[in-house]
């Protein structure tokens, strides 16, 4: 059994190894599972920047991945607690859009609510319910307890769904917001290479900019676009950052030929 | 089996992992245990933040669980390399406070120094214990070695014991200091809910600040006070950081009613 | 059976989670490995800095630990993809001189270049071979698969071999650079105990630094000079950082008696 993890807890205190620790203590050691940390880093309290992290990274999971990802703003107040069952996965957490892009991806095949007062025991902490509750129903998922003796189903349309900023069409092209930067200073934008299937040059800040099929292709410093390893358009610098370079800039495709 | 780690080695280095790798290679592949990092970023030779992060931390694993923790400026020195055991968890590192509020707040079965001669192997260094003398310890303890064999029992008046900043009482309530800030710029402070059973307010640097039962009750960048989930009193910015509002504030409780 | 991980991809992304779950997608849970992280901060690109991190490191895994090094700005192009096998060890990753330290400091039994056809499956990005080709050619050799069926024999002769700085003999003594800061800011030199049979003293930017066994030996903020844990000379400062005193300082051995 594979638990992989995302959270904006940061790695200098406590947190994150408390919580695997809470969920080992649920668990005969034949159960214990394997951690994957996806990360721990999404800024605190981001939870649109925690929801592509996680549709970046679920795929390349095993089936019967269980997922706890808490980016929890609204911990401790009426926001649901929650359990969601794909094809190949269980995704625990808030229902605040941190799913959103799983929802949006992936036929639900059932959803949950989990009872607080059924998993929470005293005492517990208002503020740290990746501890106190998550880790409680992740060891409860882990030894195969029936999910309706301590969640209740939920309608799928009841969850909180968030939105990226989208790809605009232009007279002669698109104008592609960038969404992410990554640790390398890339620029990951929201054009799917599968929305390309005309010929296009690439203007960043109104100048163009070659694709290449890798980072290798360019030359040390030079500024390129590629398509990245999930297939969005990327601005980026051979051995160096985009980000330092330009800041978020303004990214065009124009359509030629 | 469990092994908790807890250094101030950072994770930019080879050090975390080759400790790892120590363990295991003392022990069968069917004993290699589940590790768990609470941290490795406690500020170096902080050894009292590594006492209250691990204060925090221990009583969430499962019982069995080796803790092993190294903040050890005095490496190499004659400081005693320890390993204490309560009712539920053994903790293995040095003799320098690392361990204060373990032996503060837990019934210490027996303490034992470990005898470098019978675990240092040549050829060992005299700056990386926690490779050359924590780790082969701790596969010992995890192959079930009896902890006689390489290691002669202290009184556990022998043991360093440090102490925290403590609340003081004033005319009117109580002075709290500030005693650790996390990742999310919350101050915690050394006021335990236990310690208020009247009514009371709360001012930082003499202004009153509002009690919330948890983060998400505030309006965003309101600054709040509330216990967090150790039960210790937060001064905390709803989706934004205390520390960098206000540094380390004067903060105090006054009784009222 | 253990896989160790050194990288450049940083903590803050999904890359290194998917690189793990990648592994396990290949594998029955029964052969699940043992996942330690030597690091993931090499600094973007600086392949000498993880061959150095990747020395420092390998002799304290287990016997059977698969090595899984990636710092690869040629990902994507014809650089090749290599398994180094040596008499305890696996290491796999792009062939750009990161196993460098291995390949001077081991017999290698034998070397493979990994055949990228057999083991890519569409679609695959070419910007991330950690996740795509890495990951399932260690998810191969978990399984015992014969390494022929996916990779073909080279020489090492051919393999690409980096070069560290060296220590430079002079009338008196030895100039010996700084090859490595670490998180404490101590400042490792290429010099290594094994050449020091003569009685010496240290010079730091022309000034005579004492040498002590350990840190824990000097007074605090002492300029101190000891071998450290892999043996070679460091420049260190007592519960401080030499690096921000000295940034990069010219280091002088100068024999005596």
């Amino acid at each position: 059994m594979v638990v992989a993890l995302l959270t904006d807890f940061g790695t200098k205190d406590h947190y994150v190894g408390v919580v695997k620790g809470k969920i080992l203590c649920g668990l005969d050691p034949s159960q214990y599972p394997v951690f994957v940390d996806i990360t721990h880093e999404i800024p605190p309290q981001d939870v649109l920047k925690g929801a592509l992290t996680l549709f970046f990274a679920y795929k390349y999971f095993p089936k019967g991945t269980i997922f706890l990802c808490v980016v929890d703003p609204g911990v401790g107040t009426e926001r649901k607690a929650i359990i969601l069952q794909t094809e190949e996965h269980t995704f625990v957490g808030p229902d605040n859009g941190l799913f959103s892009f799983i929802i949006k991806n992936e036929p639900i095949k059932a959803c949950f609510e989990i009872d607080k007062e059924k998993v929470l025991e005293p005492p517990y902490s208002s503020t740290f319910h990746a501890r106190d509750l998550f880790a409680p129903a992740v060891a409860r998922l882990i030894k195969g307890e029936d999910l309706r003796s301590f969640a209740k189903e939920l309608s799928k349309d009841e969850l909180v769904v968030l939105s990226l900023p989208e790809v605009v069409e232009t007279e002669d092209g698109l104008l592609v917001p960038v969404i992410d930067v990554d640790r390398f200073g890339n620029l990951i934008t929201a054009l799917h290479q599968s929305a390309c299937l005309r010929r296009f040059k690439v203007l960043v800040n109104d100048k163009e900019v070659p694709c290449v099929p890798s980072y290798g292709y360019a030359k040390k410093d030079e500024l390129i676009a590629l398509f990245g390893s999930e297939g969005f358009l990327e601005i980026a610098v051979r051995e160096g950052s985009a980000y330092e370079r330009l800041g978020i800039p303004k990214v065009k495709i124009v359509w030629i030929g």
